[in-house]
């Protein structure tokens, strides 16, 4: 059974195994930097359905489908879901998963939301529980502008610091089989507020709450950052990136040489136009199952502290010029040198 | 450390007390039948703020401070937050908590989330990984409106099934110190989709999803209706409350003699043109703060299971006359008879 370490984290006792992972994205990531990793694609942006919002569901619907299939076990042995994504009321993920039938907790932590889930999966294996349990979350680019934005048609003139939001889906299920990868110890956020309010600036307005999980994870731990072959952040962007290594660095700690951010990997601005970076639940989660598990599988990687971040908006907050509280929620992610 | 019992269940084996418990709500509910519980009220409908997503946001700010004072403990002793509301992106929640810098984690499950964020909550506490977690909910009545429905001066016309936003909030801390009334058990609930799509009969979405967790909870732990005071659901109203009670009389057991419904309760349609009942995230929470919580220390109550119930709909899966697919946490809280 997990202990409690420091302040905010949890070291796991029983080891937590990720044991399948699966992910989908639309053609702009296909066609992104990281698009060898991606497996499975979708080309019309809708697939089959007449919404952006349900399309966004039936990403779920496939993504949790076939990470079933590749567990190898059947769906009842898959004891809850944690999940959630950008939607109000967290529409893609109910008619996502809905048909399932497996207990299910709706989780939001905006961007950070598969970071979040993932955690709380972990901790039903570890707790001995559940014997497995799926993360699952899911962005797209066109129901995001339309909940939280302006119309895609209207054509606005965006900032360079905005992101762009990752159309995809992916899901892990955890489970206390062994496998190749392991959830060894996790360190949850708290909201943090540096008083930010341009919704076209997530980046920066999520850049502290990072910073804050990350050095406190250290803290918790007694651990460096050379402790880590990389630490991942969610969707800071390059901006966010910038400030999120100077707040850490001023905390004693340097993360320069081994940070990445999800958001910066998946598109390439300059062929792309998509500014400063990737956002949405589906960035951190896509970069995670695509290249992230296909580096630790293939040797690259062999510890990392995976930190997916959200910014707390909403269309109600930003018209109201209410600041942009952000959270970030950090797992430590391991090769497992002794797998089946 | 708890069991996996059943299906979808879990016994605890570390008690889980709750040691503090408070709710405000608005003058409706403290004019309803339930009002000689409710301790805290406004009276503005406003309080001090400018709308009221963020009156909502500072009825969770109330309580959450109300709550960690009345537990006699100090704000870092407790571990983690667990909440949510009804409004997109959980903003009530948001900016209600976010002050506190408490490690947190957003949930959702509309209607169900105080039970699902007690559930988890309670989780944290028997897996020895927090001494104390709060979780909390709230809903307002204007700000509901504006997210789900039409704008209140439209007054357009309520069909007798619609139910009434309960104004309020509530909160409890969970524990492992002894205290008057503990959690010892849980069943947590699959999304069920009978196919309703009336946003104005919630309750008949909500009732199959009640049905649902209460069967599972009698067929995992081995119980029947007469091993509880009371059943309490949250707010299915008048026509869920009858559906809900018929499905589970389908499957063998008779729940009508010990059945409670919160959404019921907390207003009279006659007096205060309600209709079918209450319901919002605050109806179960505010209703088992007060009154439960209450009979539970004067000895009325010794064992019941709450079964608070959500229905997943959002305004573009009822522009789209989508189905409400719906879900019902369940724990079991007793009388602690040897409490300090």
């Amino acid at each position: 059974m997990g202990k409690q370490i420091g302040k905010q984290s949890i070291a796991f006792d029983k080891v937590v195994y990720i044991l399948a992972n699966t992910e989908v994205v639309g053609k702009k990531e296909k066609d992104g930097p990281l698009g060898d990793y991606f497996q499975n694609i979708f080309d019309d942006h809708l697939l089959d359905k007449k919404t952006w919002e349900m399309t966004e569901a039936k990403m779920q619907e496939q993504v949790s489908n076939k990470v079933i299939e590749l567990s190898g076990l059947s769906k009842d042995k898959i004891r809850y879901i944690f999940g959630g994504d950008l939607m109000a009321q967290l529409m893609a993920t109910t008619f996502g998963i809905k048909d399932l039938e497996i207990p299910f907790y709706g989780v939001f932590g905006a961007c950070s939301t598969f970071g979040a889930s993932m955690q709380l999966a972990s901790i039903m294996i570890d707790a001995g529980l559940a014997d497995n349990a799926m993360a699952i979350s899911s962005s797209h680019y066109s129901s995001a502008e339309r909940q939280f934005r302006f119309p895609v048609e209207f054509g606005y003139q965006r900032p360079k610091s905005a992101a762009w939001t990752v159309t995809g889906a992916a899901a892990v299920i955890l489970g206390n089989e062994s496998g190749a990868v392991k959830i060894t110890g996790m360190t949850t956020g708290k909201i943090v507020d540096y008083g930010i309010d341009d919704a076209m600036n997530m980046g920066g307005a999520m850049a502290p709450a990072a910073a804050d999980t990350i050095v406190r994870h250290f803290k918790d731990f007694g651990t460096r950052p050379g402790d880590y072959d990389l630490i991942v952040t969610g969707d800071l962007g390059v901006y966010g990136k910038e400030i999120a290594c100077k707040l850490v660095n001023d905390e004693g700690y340097d993360i320069s040489q081994n940070h990445m951010d999800c958001g910066v990997e998946i598109y390439s601005d300059k062929e792309q136009d998509t500014h400063a970076g990737g956002s949405g639940c589906g960035c951190s989660a896509v970069t995670f199952s695509a290249m992230v598990m296909n580096k630790f599988k293939i040797g690259e990687l062999k510890k990392i502290l995976f930190v997916p971040t959200g910014a707390l908006l909403t269309t109600v907050s930003t018209n109201l010029k209410e600041t942009i509280p952000a959270i970030a929620h950090a797992l430590v992610i391991e090769r497992n040198e002794v797998s089946k």
